[in-house]
């Protein structure tokens, strides 16, 4: 296996170090075909590009080979499974399964199924993700998005809103997420972090912030432009802040970073299957 | 002290074990007149209720009573500073200073100027918070919920609107900010992430993702209502999950997170004072 795939172990090490690497490797089969893939799998995670004729071919396939219980899911982040499973015969079997970036030390996937998508195939995939320890969350309805690029999204486009309108700086809004919001939504979600916020719990809260956040909404609803010359200017302000021969120790470090706070989460008893 | 202040100084023992708590509290006095807290100070830290009228009348009186050279400081989350000093005479040293909840334990302060507020004041009180050992960012124009508030309110709209719209379960979208979003967000800044998101940086990553991010922010308008209604079902559902009696256990946690979360950042060399 390449380097890369050595470093994805070792950060797994850093959650369980009694972890067993080559026992690990030893159940990893790559460059196998696509029937043999098919053969027995309980459960087939599609991460080929986004492209969406590719995933409705890849998709038929799958559907023609596998067993007729098998699991098929997608992990793609915006192509919708009711369109990557249009021409396939057995609907419904077919998720999208969206993990996180990066998926083997973010502990995340959420599930989401078309009109055609069996409530069984989703509480079973469900189950599955779990018992594979990751936080496997059902999204109810198809959604640009999902529910992660959402909710990131709501926060990216604020943050461009702010430094293009000249608020804050890039580091400045950083410093305000890492150091302030992140610390506690590692571990809490905007619902409990409300619930918290006010002495009689999440109705009292909402009581006496809501103008506020309304007022919040009814200013944030401009779309960011993206223009050429203002994401050439987001790249070079970032480069001054970070080399580009620094970023690949950076995403090193990012890894490190996560698997380290998912142990402390841990040991601090915040399970991710708690709610 | 009380109970409630004793705790405070042992979640700070969790960041520096070595730390003495009777000095500390030693260093504090309370029941203190307004003169004498003027008489000497550098920087005046008003934590009044929010109430217009209220913070007007007591920063007419720092005015008239603080040394010339005094920092006049706010906590106020949402009345800005042109307001607040409005009528007083030296408008020049008179900020917004918004810290985040916990205060103890997170390590950010925003600080915000009115059109009157000098750039060496702003400059003194940002190093007066650094050497404090807070994260100080300046926020350059006034507007409503400066900066952390304004990312922190447009995630909980996009929350609320996903929930309210049936999409997931409260704490479906919970898990979806825990044990995905927050984990990195913990450590890196919207910048930093999208930085390190596609193969050649920041640009690279925005021009791939912008349509993607745009449909969001056109679908990400509108204003949610907070109904009685709604919120007594979000009460009726958050008491399922934590009873009420519970909530003071989970905000002695939240602390001992935050600060566990804090140290670990510290020992991985993540300084609150990186950009």
């Amino acid at each position: 296996m390449k380097k890369t795939s050595n470093q994805l172990l070792l950060d797994l090490k850093i959650l369980e170090p009694e972890i067993d690497v080559n026992q690990i490797k030893s159940n990893i089969i790559l460059n196998c075909t696509i029937n043999e893939i098919c053969k027995d799998a309980l459960l087939i995670q599609e991460s080929i590009i986004e492209d969406l004729d590719a995933k409705q071919q890849i998709f038929r396939e799958l559907d023609r080979l596998s067993l007729k219980n098998t699991i098929l899911a997608s992990s793609s982040s915006y192509l919708l499974i009711s369109k990557i499973s249009e021409y396939v015969e057995h609907k419904h079997r077919c998720i999208n399964a969206h993990p996180a970036l990066p998926p083997h030390v973010v502990p995340f996937v959420e599930v989401v199924g078309s009109n055609y998508t069996s409530n069984e195939i989703v509480r079973k995939a469900i189950n599955l993700y779990k018992k594979a320890n990751y936080a496997a969350i059902v999204v109810n309805k198809e959604t640009e998005g999902f529910v992660l690029n959402r909710l990131q999204g709501a926060l990216l486009n604020e943050a461009v809103r702010l430094h293009e309108g000249g608020y804050a700086s890039m580091e400045d809004i950083d410093i305000a997420l890492k150091h302030a919001l992140g610390i506690r939504w590692a571990f809490m979600g905007p619902f409990e972090i409300m619930d918290l916020n006010a002495p009689e719990g999440i109705k009292d809260s909402f009581s006496r912030y809501k103008s506020g956040i309304q007022n919040l909404a009814r200013e944030q609803n401009s779309v960011p432009e993206y223009s050429e010359e203002y994401l050439n200017k987001l790249e070079n302000e970032q480069r001054k802040r970070l080399s580009y021969s620094e970023r690949s120790n950076r995403i090193e470090k990012r890894n490190k970073m996560i698997a380290s706070i998912r142990k402390l989460k841990l040991e601090l008893g915040e399970d991710i299957h708690d709610g």
